[in-house]
């Protein structure tokens, strides 16, 4: 931790701050320069409070050194993660495609898509049961029904199956029935939600918050390995900006960021991102070309009578034509899918 | 609703479209223009999805014409609402100051703050018991011996006492301690949450997520009020802005837009928009000008020792003066503090 | 300047940093902590090029410890500056309101306006005569005719005068006509016309950009100031947000925060910055009590006839009626208007 | 322009309405709903001004039907334009890659970097003579002398050479030396400096401003187009976001977007989209399986020395390696390099 003080301070206000250091075991390293008066805290920076140091009078500015977040770093863990879930693999060579519909809302809808993905190529099933929407008015999911659907789905078609878990009083019954439970932008900082899926042996696909940061990101994915589950995987889902005619821009530049610097596999969601057909293949392909280890797409039989985000639904042979074009791109850099 | 078709659109999907619409007890009024044809939707139009409209193939845009809440709107309730906590009326002429400390740390620190609060004319007192935090090594509260405390000082200072609820497991253990219960800016699109804290029979606070817009925080409000919790105070607690200086700046501007929209309270907390001292009682007038009914302010007897937010804390004589600084802003808008 | 190295740096690399300060007339001040390698830059950091020690393979971060800015910083100029344009000061006790139409359309309406804010105690006639449009299609402003007009209205009243400049061309053409020069939230980085009104002499006027930071608008200040003008107002006219009903939301802590760190004279724009009518009273006066030394309010004779922002350009009534609820604002804040 | 009225509008005003339109050739075609009226004006909307409806009392809100842009738009010219200098087309299905050094700082750095890019297949060589700087006090480019060895090394090495314009007065100037004009994204809505780009032969780069729409993107190109210049390039070079690892995060969603929309060739800037070098090559390969036309990428022969933008640039070798690996991109999705 850097500390800077303020223009007046005196020796007093110096050693009341070397104390404060001294006193959670470290130790201060004084540099008097030529305008300012630049303090280095010398030990573990994480005993230190920001907040505290900030509200101290002499002090003008805080600056941490260390990333705030450990089991999620490649300093702490150096090789890629790899989960293996049934034997399919994420983070590792091969590309992996979550596709199926968006809210699972009815047997027929759901067998349906999942024949179709399977058939394409896909390994992995998606569909919520449980759907967070912005309005109390809208269709909020078939809950349990819908996720005995899933099993379901998984014991006819073999294909591994995800969904998304937003109250914390549900997590134990998607445990139940999935392969992979899934947390939504609108819970990236619902922290005792990320403690419960923590405790859960079940990999967690983890979407980033609209408006968070990457620090954000990571610190909430440390809420959930530090409970000590380590199988994460972390979702582009794209961000607010303020262009209003595309749903959350996806910052495509975070996809090789967060690979440098976390050791966790990364996917993207183009169909939540994007939310208009026309832009989901350029913008899954972009996504493999810059690294990502997956893709979460929607696909439904008959996107018009969606209950939700039908306009960004794929039908079942627009999706197999967009499998094709994607395993061409990831074969260019390297990967298989 | 008007929908507007593609400039290829067919005399069958203009009859398809009427069909959809009369299905839902709608009628279609059709302009044919110069360039493109419109359709409005003649009837209810919350009836209708806005993403199966656009999931039509022959569909370019789709704008809706009413607002998508009710229960908050001024049409469903044209007079202000006035909350009445214990005689403390929030909503009326008089601004309300809901002071203390970010978080409870100890029975002196509560006791202390709450005496000094009370003194400067306050009579509302805040205190966080449980914390979300970024972090997951940080200090996350003292949970429910926190909550003990707060009823303590309500019982020694007659001071009518809120503290926030972040886990939906425990929003009865709160109700039982506290006057209001508040839901911080991460939880405001926490659905099941809002559903609960909708069930019980004490005044919410509800604080706008950092990238929300009006619509979603209204509509967030709608969550609480459609289970039957009229009770409703909307805080207005900054947004995230490209300036790194402030931490989450004010839309001063949202005051008087939804107070001209909505029935219910308005606040807003300069505390935790602004996050540093010299800002707090320039903007804490300024919201009061705008029209706020009220303001949440931290007051912390030691800052430089408080476990979180520091930096913002107004210290008692500090609070005091700012309280007489208020006061005379309140007069000048015609209010009383 | 603080130089962060990577965690494998040698000490061949820190050598080479030395000789790179040296080099440049500071010297190197290493801190070796438990995990990374300080470096504390002592001298004067503006000699130093951030981009090139970022370059160097074995730095991990760069920050700076003082403020770019130099001439608009209080440490430069402790005391206000008051601008005194024919003995109408802005900056100090007294709140200047600088009102009249967006554009200027036509003798008639601006002598008109002129009239009626002079009458309502207005000593600055604001106009636009050079308009910045969105679409070429749209209506571009008088040209010359609108200053001529400008000129007049000041011989008529004995307002003071101000409007626009956008093209490098016509500022001397602009400083003929007018008292004060704006610049508009467009042109706030186009740092060649900032540097041709930084020779002129006469107040300026600017603007920030829509989504420029604190610091890039006071580095903006600073072309002006550094040209040897040093009478520059730095107008508030809001930010873009995600907020679709306020065109640009001011974000109203930058007042003060402005105000602690220049000398400089501080406004706000509400006409722009709300964009609609029913809320520039309120922010009008929220402004003030968050200590703005003025306001740019747009009045019009005929809003729905105005040839721009028709909606946000208050009647000469609405305007007269404002002009006395801002008076008790100001009283209330210990300032005059 | 749909047209919603107050709710207690009368049928004067829906008289007064009907006028206005006619007067301006358009006419008004009356839905009335349930709740509120709407009014279709059907014929040429481009005629009317939003601001002036708004305006109106009785009016509630007001929304475009068509696109404001004409000449960039597909409608008005269906197929792809493909800009030919000197033999080197873009917009067609080769990729043109732009590389060379930030700024022209010097021969030997110039035609070192010419010569290397050439070398790795590039056929077009960026290098800016002038620089827009945030601050007064950084170094502002070589001016012409800069364009001459632009000049210089096209005619050493037969590449076409681009520079960028940001002073009005210089684009005389800039048009004699260079091939292709760039404007800056500080300069996107410089509206003059667009007008006297507009009335070159010469094709003109475009770079988004930071936070600008799609729309405020395409109507600064009509500014361009209109003047009767139609070789517009449109860059995407990224938009401020809340990221503060990621300099300007590139909304890659917006190549194909723009593509679909618009005639134009699309292009994206990789390098100062992302400010730091590991991040370049999978954001370029990225940008190219989503559909970009063309990358500029910054390449110097020694960054660490570079006078500005040092941790964005790329070694010749570095570079080189990226040009292989994007050739098998743009192969993947059907194009050459």
């Amino acid at each position: 931790m850097i500390i800077v003080l303020k223009k007046n301070s005196t020796k007093q206000d110096l050693q009341a701050l070397s104390s404060y250091l001294e006193e959670r075991g470290l130790k201060a390293h004084v540099s008097e320069g030529t305008e300012v008066t630049i303090v280095g805290a010398i030990g573990d920076e994480r005993k230190l409070s920001q907040d505290q140091l900030k509200a101290l009078p002499f002090v003008d500015k805080v600056m941490p050194v260390l990333k705030p977040y450990k089991l999620a770093s490649r300093e702490f863990h150096p090789a890629d993660t790899v989960i293996d879930v049934d034997g399919v693999k994420i983070g590792g060579k091969e590309i992996q495609i979550i596709a199926g519909p968006c809210a699972i809302e009815s047997e027929e809808q759901l067998m349906t898509v999942a024949h179709e993905v399977k058939k394409a190529g896909v390994k992995i099933l998606r569909g919520s049961a449980y759907k967070p929407r912005t309005s109390p008015y809208d269709f909020q999911g078939m809950g349990e029904e819908g996720l005995k659907l899933l099993a379901k789905a998984k014991e006819e078609t073999g294909l591994v199956v995800e969904t998304e878990v937003m109250d914390i009083r549900n997590v134990e019954t998607v445990a139940k029935y999935v392969d992979i439970v899934r947390i939504g932008a609108r819970n990236m900082q619902n922290f005792n939600l990320l403690k419960e899926v923590g405790k859960i042996n079940k990999p967690i696909i983890l979407k980033n918050g609209i408006s968070s940061t990457k620090k954000e990101f990571l610190m909430a994915t440390e809420y959930i390995l530090s409970e000590g589950n380590s199988q994460v995987i972390l979702c582009n889902r794209g961000i607010r900006t303020f262009e209003p005619e595309i749903r959350f821009p996806l910052n495509i530049g975070i996809i090789p960021l967060i690979k440098q610097e976390t050791h966790l596999p990364v996917i993207a969601d183009p169909s939540h991102s994007m939310g208009k057909k026309s832009l989901i293949a350029p913008i899954s392909k972009a996504a493999i070309a810059a690294g990502a280890d997956g893709l979460l797409i929607e696909v439904h039989n008959c996107p018009e009578k969606a209950l939700c985000d039908g306009p960004q639904q794929l039908t079942p042979p627009e999706f197999s034509k967009l499998m094709k074009e994607m395993r061409a791109v990831a074969e260019s850099v390297g990967r298989t899918l």
